[in-house]
């Protein structure tokens, strides 16, 4: 039996993180395996928000492939390609577009919520009302029988339903229905405690050096009622011990726990065996980030040949596209 | 010198009558001998009303095809292309929708005019909305000097003059402005006196029979007031006299003319010139209808190899773009 289609995405916008890591690549690593996966660089999706200042568009793209394949990525297992070049996903938006009411766009939860959130840019753009849609044409040309989904990106993947449901009754049956694969990330805390996010100025890059590692965590704020060496500590109230959590084993993690409640070990002596096992995890990512960066022509060559692959997908799909909504040869 | 572009675009909605070939037609074949012309289908734009039955969208499309072979059009002077065939229309459109502010959009007078005029489909689209932005891709990506436009179609050029500038002001000068070659057709009144449309069935159609355009020219109405065929008549109050200022020529404009207000001549007699003359401006059209319609192949290759033709120069065009933004290889 053929393998069912996972699609999923991530927007070129920054470097990337261990939220990141352990949220979307390591989970599309996992799928590569299970299922016949298109993974795709977002760059036409970081226009929605970044079009004021494309200077550092290339160099984004680059790095996520670079930490995609560094996180495990597989080209071999898994097509990856970057969404512009593949431009028939613009050729389905616009179709897509005539068939979709403004009034499901606009009430996306995250439009006006972006909206009122970012302030430094203007988003009362067409392209950033389309963005849902953008994203629907980029799971339906693909017929995705699944797409990874956090619980915030639902609503998103419920107007592709909607819209690929609708243009099935208006034209006839071309789109399965792509499901949700639920997929419940750790919330990673930043080196401060708050969520990690480039915003915060919190984050533990995949770019960081060891050293830089070492030095964010051994800087982490703990928990704060623990102020002497002496004092018991909750590690519950630790940002420390929530990175634990992902990434020490179970034993550690009791260890360190009870060494905190009873003041057996300190602050420092907590933070070195999470900096140990952390580094463990990074070592063979810088190893193959190391690896490619230094091959800029395979890079290209990677992003080149699953573009490739997936506009064979994607023009097979459009060919019914067309064919069922009366376009192509008179 | 090379020549100066044309660009300009025709909705496949319907048959096309003789409105449209005084005003379109002749004048796409007029400018054809002076500039580098392209003239696309617009098949895309039909759908930003007519998505929800596309059943005649491709006879359409092969009949105003046909029509502007008949009305003159050399494909080896002007490139004639479908609109969907060159699918970086929809690639600079969605590029483009990232930099378009929505209020230029909502403030397009031609927007809540057809919103408002149209009762029997839902326009509330988010295609519907960015037809102005689709159409600035249509021209800009040729980047052409002259649109042919009428007076009410002057805002869609200013806008796409206005997102133009915005691109080459964000990153770099990659548009020229287009500018409007401001034509002054006839207005064509339809057999009821009123303006000749579809909507109102009171149309000469360019694929009637000789038969069927004698019969309607002889059941037009003429000047209401002049009753009995002894009565003096206004020739201005009259849409046959209407017809002969665009069919006959300024000698017999004014025999009729004063024939009508002498009484010397009869409504027919005044209508057998108008069918005459009208006749003899259809007959080498019908003639050239019926060679194409009799080749299917033929008409398929023209409209293949134009649309070829136009990928070419919207490929370069969209090379420059991606340049600009900053996408492509890595």
């Amino acid at each position: 039996m053929a393998k069912q289609r996972v699609l999923s995405g991530i927007q070129p916008s920054g470097r990337l993180h261990i939220g990141n890591l352990v949220g979307a690549l390591q989970n599309w690593v996992k799928l590569q395996n299970q299922y016949e996966c298109y993974y795709f660089i977002a760059d036409w999706h970081a226009l929605t928000s970044q079009y004021a200042d494309t200077s550092q568009l290339k160099d984004n793209v680059k790095d996520v492939l670079v930490n995609c394949l560094a996180a495990g990525l597989d080209p071999e297992k898994a097509t990856i390609f970057a969404q512009s070049r593949v431009i028939e996903h613009a050729e389905l938006h616009v179709l897509l577009s005539m068939i979709t009411p403004l009034s499901w766009l606009e009430r996306v939860p995250t439009y006006k919520e972006k909206q009122t959130e970012v302030n430094d840019k203007d988003l009362n753009t067409y392209g950033f009302l389309g963005y849902p849609l953008l994203q629907s044409a980029d799971i339906l040309i693909y017929r995705a029988n699944y797409v990874p989904v956090g619980v915030d990106q639902m609503p998103h993947l419920e107007i592709t339903r909607e819209i690929g449901r609708r243009f099935n009754n208006f034209y006839g049956e071309v789109f399965p229905e792509p499901e949700g694969l639920l997929t419940e990330f750790p919330k990673v805390v930043g080196t401060d405690g708050r969520k990690m996010s480039k915003t915060y100025g919190n984050c533990i890059y995949l770019s960081d050096s060891p050293k830089e590692v070492e030095q964010k965590i051994k800087t982490m704020t703990t928990d704060p009622q623990r102020i002497k060496r002496t004092d018991k500590g909750d590690p519950e109230l630790s940002p420390v011990y929530h990175l634990h959590k992902i990434f020490s084993s179970k034993e550690e993690q009791e260890q360190v726990a009870e060494g905190c409640r009873s003041a057996e070990i300190g602050c420092l002596d907590c933070k070195k065996v999470l900096i140990r096992n952390l580094l463990s995890v990074m070592e063979p990512i810088w190893e193959r980030r190391n690896h490619y960066l230094g091959k800029p022509d395979l890079l290209d060559d990677i992003l080149s040949s699953g573009s490739e692959k997936a506009r064979q997908t994607s023009i097979d799909t459009m060919h019914e596209v067309r064919k069922a909504i009366g376009l192509g040869h008179i």
